[in-house]
């Protein structure tokens, strides 16, 4: 049966376990998409073991508990997975103050990462 | 100033404009995340120039018109992009039946690439 239609989780994270899935984070209550990411075998194990979104960090090189160090975790209540099997939705609820690095002029982070729109003339603004 | 905080569009397609950027597309009504996919600059300006979600298909190696001979085309409302600027998300109203190519019974498309969720025992279950 094809990975469209079988009950059966196939994701592949390759041979080594390290083939990147991108992962989209939605908030479970606003639906507004928080955070585009990636995981390897690790990390959505530990996702799912644990509870909370985590990822594995590409600049860095190593897993990432979304909110270890600022307590901006993101508590699971589902995932979901596309047709291909090849990528995800984290849906989540928000534990802390924001879901982005970037701080708003208040000091607090944004919510979401996509808190800017691009424009018709091609330039950015915030709209949250 | 990083690009965190410009209001400059600095999307880095590449020398080429060939390095793909992924691209969340979000129901702009329902908030649903419908499907994830790829562009490169082409993609990206086609989409903005058309109005209609454009990606690139990594399978088939072309521009990739998103509902083109299904008629499942999904319409611009907005886009908006994250705070490092290597992600993107369509705001989009679908025109057709659905945005995933898998079929429901009836033989109609999903509405979303992500119809099943990850049970907690590892399987799958269909959802819409």
């Amino acid at each position: 049966m094809s990975k469209e239609y079988t009950n059966d989780l196939l994701l592949d994270f390759g041979p080594d376990g390290n083939t990147l899935i991108p992962v989209v984070t939605q908030d479970a209550n606003t639906k507004e998409v928080l955070i585009l990411a990636f995981a390897n075998r690790e990390a959505f194990e530990e996702t799912r073991k644990s509870g909370y979104a985590t990822y594995w960090s590409r600049s860095r090189q190593e897993l990432w508990k979304k909110g270890m160090t600022s307590g901006d975790m993101l508590e699971i209540n589902e995932i979901r997975i596309n047709c291909e099997q090849n990528s995800l939705v984290y849906l989540v609820t928000p534990k802390g103050k924001g879901a982005c690095h970037a701080k708003m002029e208040d000091g607090n982070p944004y919510r979401t990462c996509y808190y800017r729109k691009i424009k018709d003339d091609g330039t950015l603004e915030v709209i949250i």
